[in-house]
């Protein structure tokens, strides 16, 4: 059913890096014992290795585990890249399943590049294989490497903090979970000899036609030349930003207990409105963090989160109105969302299609 | 004694240029009318162009201008910089002075590179002029663009948060002033083009010696490539930078208020020590830049900021330590500091060599 070493065959190093991946689990994820995991496996060598170190570890910590591949159909070596997969869940005993994603359809039909398109659709297909299994969380296979290449594309992008820090590590919104994120990819691979493990290279990893991938050739390299350090640091970035994150949820629902926020409808769109009272309680470094929330809020999560470069400016303008007394002041922000001050509070509303309306009533969100 | 054309008599976008680095001066600098200050001249567009915009708006905003241009004689065109320097002083009727850094002994003696050597040269030869003139600010040409590359620069060391967001517009510590940190270098060229002023361009600033160099001409472009509004962003991430330093300030200043640090010395070692009850009030995200402000503070202004990577990381370690109760522990982080726990508390330790414990007594920081 397993025919993976144990973990005390193992040699030290990739002992080690297992055991690195268990405390990661149960220090900083907080993974409960007997957690049920859809894993994300796409045949490369850092999923294959998150298949082999939560199996490896699958007794100790009692992992449900499943398996879902999403063949892309966009590359030839998609039905290899499959089969490899399937191969290896079989040799670790992890039931798996294999699904096809419409890419290029979807593409077409949201007007998205393929690689957005890619990612929404995996990650559809994902959260379904999740429902189906009944399953607390899926597990991605992302490391240290991808958290600096993440970090900076959102210094790119022109994300704010404590978003800049990168990718969560347990997303209980999304249920994501990345029990490789401080894990480096050459200890990967290396297990992934020891065991005898055969992964696939991805040739879409190295094209220049994504963004990602250009910063990850072209950029990370020369960042690298000037610190060899610098996942390490971009590690200690992220945990920075992990509690500053923590901090501001906090802070600002000790502030929300005290002023309370207030739901209407106008005309059939749902807005917020942030008392005066609740404002003038908070630093502007607060009130920032809240315009972000009460904007995540009203767009949900049917919709990307895309647009953010615009709203940090506009958020910062908002502000200052506010700041410097400016009532009857209008703000258009991306995603249909529209602020606005009058008397000292300031409204937050969206134009909404109806079959959003419904859905963020039945989530109980407005 | 001013050749250079009135506000008024300016082409429009080089009027509003100037008008923006007035409100700039104005609301985000506070700079009260009558302001004395050095100007930091090199000859280059940048601070030329400082001068001038300067010394157009003297009039409106009283300004006090006196310029300084450093001779760090390491370039064959020092010479002719300094000189094209003093002609624009008297072009523009600012009293200028010319000083000599012996940039290479400098670096002989400290163990430096030639770029950190003459950067503190050259700051220390302002901050001497500065006190000489009895001038409130050495003001600096730096501008939008020079911001994103200390960002990247910043990220590449290894940086946290909000130190992340960039160099201070202005620094009441350091006494240091940068009036045209929103402005664009190309606006800055309009501008003394539309005057008939002349600049260097300065060959030390392509030399792919210097890590800055090498992030300016080798990342940020592929980074602009990604996204052409990057600097707008960064200036947005340097605004919430600046709120975030505004608010960690006060919120430590007002815990430091109900539970106050001890200060002790040992052994002629300064130390502060910070009671369990102020640590146990503080989230771990204040208490990281609780741990920052000790730490600064028992540096001191003597010693410069390297080691930024190496104290992030450890200071992540250190309050780990406190949070999982592992008493008596100790740690090393860079320029001598030793941290350490006992009994709840944390105690802050530096060896100073003696000159620095009496220097630090004097300014009444110990």
């Amino acid at each position: 059913m397993n025919s993976l070493p144990e973990l005390r065959s193992l040699l030290p190093a990739s002992a080690r890096l297992c055991l690195a991946v268990e405390r990661f689990c149960l220090r900083r994820l907080k993974l409960p014992r007997g957690t049920r995991l859809v894993l994300a496996l796409s045949g490369g060598a850092d999923s294959t290795a998150l298949a082999c170190i939560l199996r490896i570890l699958s007794p100790r910590l009692r992992l449900d585990l499943f398996a879902l591949t999403v063949n892309h159909g966009l590359r030839p070596e998609a039905d290899a890249d499959a089969r490899c997969a399937r191969d290896l869940c079989a040799r670790l005993g992890i039931p798996c399943v294999q699904r096809h994603a419409d890419v290029t359809g979807l593409a077409a039909g949201k007007g998205w590049g393929l690689e957005e398109a890619g990612r929404h659709a995996r990650y559809a297909l994902l959260e379904e294989e999740r429902r189906a299994r009944q399953a607390d969380f899926v597990a991605l296979g992302h490391h240290n490497e991808d958290l600096s290449e993440d970090v900076l594309l959102r210094l790119t992008r022109g994300t704010g903090w404590p978003a800049l820090g990168g990718m969560a590590a347990r997303d209980d919104t999304r249920r994501l979970l990345r029990p490789l994120l401080f894990t480096w990819p050459q200890a990967l691979r290396e297990l992934l000899r020891q065991c005898g493990i055969a992964w696939r290279e991805d040739a879409s990893n190295d094209s220049p036609a994504f963004t990602r991938n250009r910063l990850r050739h072209n950029v990370l390299p020369l960042l690298r030349a000037e610190n060899p350090s610098l996942d390490r640091s971009m590690a200690a970035l992220w945990q920075l930003a992990q509690w500053d994150a923590d901090y501001w949820e906090k802070t600002l629902s000790e502030a929300l207990a005290a002023h309370p926020w207030q739901e209407e409808e106008h005309d059939g769109r749902p807005c917020l409105i942030l008392p005066r009272a609740l404002l003038a309680a908070l630093h502007p470094a607060a009130r920032l963090r809240l315009y972000l929330k009460v904007v995540r809020l009203l767009l949900g999560r049917a919709t990307g989160d895309s647009g953010g470069q615009a709203r940090s400016r506009t958020l910062l303008d908002l502000d200052a109105a506010l700041r410097e007394g400016r009532g009857n002041t209008r703000f258009q922000l991306p995603g249909g969302i529209e602020a606005g001050l009058k008397g000292g509070a300031m409204r937050f509303s969206r134009t909404l299609v109806s079959h959003e309306v419904g859905s963020l009533n039945a989530q109980g969100k407005i």
